[in-house]
């Protein structure tokens, strides 16, 4: 076989992400690579860490990105707060629960299941009582925005039941951070990991992450090695630290990261309260037209994610030639169904860069082009 | 503090990775991101596969680039081939052995390791006689060119021994890929990961690895899961896999990807030969040049790399203040020393597109000028 280079088409990502890029962004990834200890880079690691803070709303310390995608987010702060033996109470209402409670079992923890629907939020009294039940619970585990189903849980409530129970809790904000609230402080949330791939739009391969005080406590209080040594924040900590000389762990993606610094900063420039308010304009739009189609929600308005449009496919229609013909014909990808919801549903994702009036006109136009044929 | 756009200077980076990296390759970086799941990217990726098998110089179908630096190749190697008390002789002759180390510890495994000198190649014969001491042994464990030293190992010898003795072997190729012969197949080797960062050229965070099938039978005969589950080869598989669908597993670095496909392009398009050759010529110059200005080598001539090279730093000479020097006044990057040759030495990496007569010219030049100073 004869390989040349690859070229791209310009593809339109409306799917569960990764999502659309600006092309500001895609500039900074290409920029001249400098050594992962260079002055100006661990400069640049320090704005990074800044920004991040900004965009979690929090004053932890101890916020970097994990040099890998969000399910090695999710892996280290499992792996990272969680010991042998120690039990964890998951909830799981979608793709993202179950992976979380395989975590825990690999971490060598007890996985105490909350189970709810695919589509609707956690249930904060199912937690409350599951608190109860197991005095002996460490941690409180929970997706707060479902990128399989679009459900929304109240992580704010949650945070602070974990609180008043003297837990810890782990939240997946993959698909949350940049797109709708996210108080990290305020609600009190422990151990958060994201991805850079959704409403930060920058390239995928990055994760953020942030430890509360009492997240590094219990890791520096902790009996056992963490299993992995990539991902033991311990080690990573004496690289990100901003005091003193850095120590070198391992090489970091020097230009993904220029990419989610300038991401960050985009999201900086434009104000987190706008680009929620963006978010939530864009879906208005998307739903009006959707609903003008026929399409029904897999989640109910009250705790629906504007960023990710799970929508259930009308009878009749061929799921696999639909989304083909889109991208084959618009360049436009829209998300297929994921775990329980596969062939039943498409996911529509309006994320950072890809929330704009033009993507949802276009997608309006081209589905209801699809479904007529 | 006010934060703006990243705008990084351009460094000559002749460190120990990462290195040079080639106009075309940061184009191919930036360009459009896709989905993870197009069909136009599983068919990037099966190229992908097809270059880094020539790379690798195997048939090995288990051929891909773990989403993470070469610490996580590392690290998938042992997590997956290694159950719980299982035995592996590990040689140390450098920082990265005994990163091995601890990866086997980490994994529940017993290390039994071989110790020889920093900046002495792995002694096939000490390696023998623990290979007879230990019948028990699953594994050896080796470092193919130590990047903290600048040591090639008989990576064949050691590779035959292995087989001869029935135990798998986990190679660290990290610095050696690209730049000094490698031949998997013809070597025997099992599980053998590597870095993009380094003869390669590409943007680091990227982790190139191969398994023979002696090794994916060993995985696939676990009787205990892999305790990380981002690095879970057994699920992974499933995504990278060349027949019928492709399985979610992680949104893999599709940008990353991208350059990586670049570099092994430009790679193939040279041939390998020509590259080691190249690596080879570039080292030789530098030999000249260093030798006229004093220096002395770390390593002894016969397992000297010639794309990392671990000079002394004469005496009376301060090593911050040169390396310093060279950076702020020529935007030349060389390592510094680590481990036990830190403030002893320096690394000079001539790698992948940074082994180039322009690059040997100008920091034989500055090293003059900044010893005269």
């Amino acid at each position: 076989m004869t390989i040349q280079s690859f070229i791209p088409p310009h593809r339109i990502l409306m799917g569960p992400g990764p999502s659309d890029i600006s092309p500001q962004v895609l500039q900074a990834l290409s920029r001249p690579t400098v050594g992962h200890l260079d002055p100006l880079f661990v400069g640049m690691m320090d704005e990074l860490k800044s920004l991040l803070k900004y965009a979690f709303q929090t004053e932890n310390e101890f916020t970097i990105a994990v040099s890998a995608p969000g399910s090695a987010g999710m892996e280290t702060c499992f792996v990272n707060l969680i010991e042998p033996g120690e039990k964890v109470i998951v909830c799981r209402n979608g793709v993202f629960g179950e992976r979380m409670r395989e975590n825990v079992v690999r971490a060598g923890g007890i996985a105490e299941v909350v189970d709810d629907e695919w589509g609707t939020p956690v249930s904060v009294a199912k937690v409350e009582q599951a608190l109860k039940d197991n005095p002996d619970a460490k941690v409180l585990a929970f997706v707060h925005a479902e990128t399989s189903t679009g459900a929304c849980s109240d992580a704010e409530a949650l945070g602070k039941l974990a609180k008043q129970y003297g837990v810890l809790t782990i939240v997946d904000a993959v698909t949350s951070l940049g797109g709708v609230p996210l108080k990290v402080d305020e609600w009190q949330l422990d151990a958060v990991y994201s991805g850079s791939q959704k409403c930060l739009s920058c390239v995928p391969g990055l994760s953020p992450v942030t430890f509360s005080p009492a997240a590094i406590e219990k890791i520096q209080s902790r009996t056992t090695p963490v299993q992995s040594w990539f991902l033991d924040q311990s080690l990573v900590l004496g690289y990100w630290s901003g005091e003193g000389k850095r120590s070198y762990h391992h090489t970091a993606p020097v230009n993904s990261l220029y990419a989610l610094h300038e991401s960050l900063l985009i999201l900086k420039n434009e104000g987190l309260e706008n680009a929620w308010q963006r978010h939530r304009d864009m879906h208005e739009k998307l739903k009006q037209g959707l609903a003008k189609l026929g399409f029904e929600f897999v989640v109910e308005e009250s705790s629906r994610l504007p960023q990710l449009n799970a929508i259930y496919i009308p009878q009749g229609i061929d799921d696999a030639k639909v989304r083909n013909h889109l991208l084959n014909t618009y360049n436009l990808e829209i998300g297929a169904g994921l775990g329980a919801l596969a062939g039943k549903a498409w996911r529509i994702g309006l994320m950072g860069y890809g929330a704009r009036a033009e993507n949802v006109a276009l997608c309006l136009r081209a589905l209801e082009e699809s479904l007529a044929q």
